[in-house]
Order: structure tokens, then C-alpha cells, then sequence
């Protein structure tokens, strides 16, 4: 944890919060916090700075703080994420909040096992918790949108088309011919696909609404691997 | 498993072998294979190629093959990585395997926790069986060397040196002003440190063998998503 992420419900004041669970616990075992050591927070949604501790008690701590620091800029990158095995997609996921990522599609399509739909993973809690995390490690306030679409077809032809319109449109996908290029600026949208990559029926609907095919050469990484490697050449 | 990977102890003939544990089981159970069914394998440190399953027994799959493939090319990259907590030191090996380096030197630095050096983690063990797992995933036949050093100014001193003579010298420190390349390309040795970046002391020394300090942004990573995201800017 590089920041410890607060919100309104911690607040006692402006400038003054309690922390209970996990984070407490985090501050009592982990960073060893006592009276008077400082520690970097930032408040959901808003700014960051330091903290200091004002009391370390028996299942809470007491900070005061004072936030300056804007979060760090958003990677102008709209991920859409064939669901993965729930170990993986929780790595995506946790890599791509961690690398800026604001809006997230997690969709299913013709090689996604339908099981994957039922891991606690992709429940509103484990996508909270798993955004948390990774708000935390790299020190920013602002959660991302993360949305799940179980059917292939009306997210591609009514709910792609709006969200990637004037923006550059990517799509991974190991056959193709064009290697990626080393950086893209620009909004973007980026689609990664399942294990085994799209069939073509599907590559076929989103070449059909602007989408070109590139290839990160030809090694198969694992999908969390995949998004990592692919979001480093977007700034 | 994108390809299995056949070791000389497993050939019956130039063009036969005979799988057994958890390869057999992985072709048992996963890849549910049956006499007939074709699958993609590699010879260690050589071609990859179909083979076809001649019989599945009780213990043992008899497999033949025709190997014409040539492993994927390497990524022209030293990787130097300060030891990070074994989770974390899994995966990052785990990745840079996966995406083709092949030689890597484990560092320990000021900030590296001594206990994780018995981690079965880094054991020869331990990092054999990571990057078979890494190599099986990227369909890649030839093992990483791996290195080991215990004591970092002996490393930064003698070794350093000579590993990155003639070759790019990067060093990811999050607190420099130079932001990474888009892309690099030729022979290059990066470094990445531990948690919490090395000292002014490890720079200084980095510095004086000619590393140059670049930065991969204001967010802090995970060491494996660090890893991934470095070495995709490298062709």
C-alpha cells in the first residue's frame, strides 16, 4: 500500500478521519504506525498529501491530514476485456486500474467459458475491492467505471460504436498481420480477447465498425501479461 | 498450455516420445486428449511443431511428432531485478520469460528484505519450474539463464559491467525526471529495484557505470507490472 485511500464515511472533519478494518490493521502490522509518524493518503475521488497519526488505538487510528496533490493523469484508454480465468482477470484488472485505466468492459464472447460469469472476481464487490488495491499501490483517488456485458453481439454493434466513436480503435488479436505500433497517443479504445482470441465471426463484427487488428508478435502471454504489456504503449 | 515442451529424457525415437506426469495429466485432463488428437510441442533448446497422440495409458501419453518451427526470436534485453516479495517475484519472472528474455540477474539491494532469498521462489527449483510454465505459455523452447547475486556492490562492481559492455543501460528509478523512451531497440540491460527504489548510495554507483535514470511515470507498479510494462517498450 503507497497511499491509504479515505472516504467520506472515515471523515470526522475536514481535515481529521478514523480508520477502522483492514486499513487499520494495515497501519498497526504492516507500517507499524504510532503517534506522530506520517503516512500518505489521498480521499476517494479527490486529493492526496500526507497524514499524520494522531493516536494508534485498540481497533481504530486517528489521523489529521492535508491534501494537496492532484491524483496522477488518467491513461486516455477505454479497455474492453474478453472475461479471462477469474485468477488472471483479477490480475487485469488490478494491472490496468494501477496503470490508469478509467472505464473497463468486461465482455463475453464465442471462447469465454459462461462459468467465468458466476466469480465472485467480477461481482460489484470483488471489482471494488480489487480497484481499491490497486488505487492504493499506485497512489491515486478515482475509481475506475468497470461495466459487465454478457452478450457479444449488442455490446458490439450498440454499445461500441458510441463509446469508441472518434477515438482510435485497437484490437489485439494474434493472427494479424500489422505489429503494434511503439506508442499511441490519443483517446483510444483497446480490445484484448479470450484464450484462443476471437473467431471470426467476431473479428469480422468489429472490423465492420473501424476496429484494425495488431499483433503483439507472435509469443502468447497470459491475458493479465497481455494488458500490462499492451497499456505501456499508450500515453 | 500453449505448447508442451518435450525433454530428452522423454524421446523414444527422433520423432516419438513419451509424456508423463504432470504434462500426461495436463493432456489427460485439460487438453482431455484421445488417440488421434493433435497437439503443439517443443524440444528444449529446439524446434516446436505438432505432434499427434499415438496412445494415452494409465501413466502415459506416447506422442509423434514432426518439429520444423523455429522458437520465437528474443527479446535483446538483460533484465536486472531487485529480489521483491516471492508473489510478486513469480510473476515478473514469470512475464519476462513469457516475453522472451533470456538472461536475468536477481539483486539484492539496500531496500531488499533479506528473508526472501529463501523463498523456494528463487530456489533452481523453483525458477526452473516458473519458466518452463512461462516458456510452455509463450510457445517458446529455450530456458532463460538465471543469476542469483547476494551481495550488490560486488555485482554493480564486477559483474554489471561486463554484462551491459556495448549495450543500452537503463535504469528505472521513479524519482527521475527523464520520462522512458517510447521504444528502444538494440542490446540493453534495464534495471528495476526493489520496493521502494534503491538508495542515493546503489544510483550513485548505477550512475558511475554509466546507467541512465528513467522514469515510468508518476504511478507506483508492482514489481511484475512493472516488468511487463518495461519490456513491452523494448523490440
Amino acid at each position: 500500500m503507497n497511499q491509504l485511500l479515505l472516504f467520506e464515511e472515515d471523515l470526522v472533519s475536514e481535515s481529521a478521519a478514523l480508520i477502522k478494518g483492514r486499513r487499520f490493521l494495515h497501519m498497526k502490522e504492516i507500517l507499524k504506525n504510532a503517534e506522530g509518524d506520517s503516512l500518505r493518503v489521498g480521499l476517494k475521488d479527490g486529493k492526496s498529501g500526507i497524514a499524520e497519526v494522531v493516536s494508534m488505538g485498540e481497533d481504530h487510528a486517528e489521523i489529521s491530514f492535508n491534501l494537496k496533490d492532484s491524483p496522477p493523469p488518467a491513461l486516455d484508454v477505454v479497455l474492453v476485456l474478453a472475461l479471462c480465468r477469474p485468477k488472471s482477470m483479477k490480475r487485469a484488472l488490478y494491472y490496468a486500474v494501477s496503470m490508469g485505466v478509467k472505464e473497463i468492459h468486461i465482455i463475453r464472447s464465442y471462447r469465454v467459458d459462461k462459468s467465468y460469469f458466476l466469480s465472485p472476481v467480477i461481482s460489484d464487490e470483488g471489482i471494488s475491492e480489487t480497484s481499491l488495491l490497486a488505487l492504493e499501490q499506485c497512489r491515486d483517488t478515482i475509481f475506475p467505471v468497470v461495466r459487465i456485458h454478457k452478450l457479444f453481439k449488442p455490446f458490439a454493434e450498440d454499445i461500441l460504436p458510441l463509446i469508441s466513436a472518434g477515438k482510435n480503435k485497437i484490437l489485439c488479436h494474434p493472427y494479424s498481420a500489422l505489429p503494434f505500433p511503439d506508442s499511441v497517443s490519443g483517446e483510444s479504445v483497446i480490445i484484448i480477447g479470450p484464450d484462443g482470441g476471437f473467431i471470426q465471426y467476431e473479428i469480422d463484427l468489429l472490423r465492420g465498425i473501424c476496429f484494425d487488428c495488431y499483433s503483439m508478435g507472435e509469443r502468447i502471454l497470459r491475458t493479465e501479461n497481455a494488458v500490462a504489456a499492451v497499456l505501456s504503449k499508450f500515453s
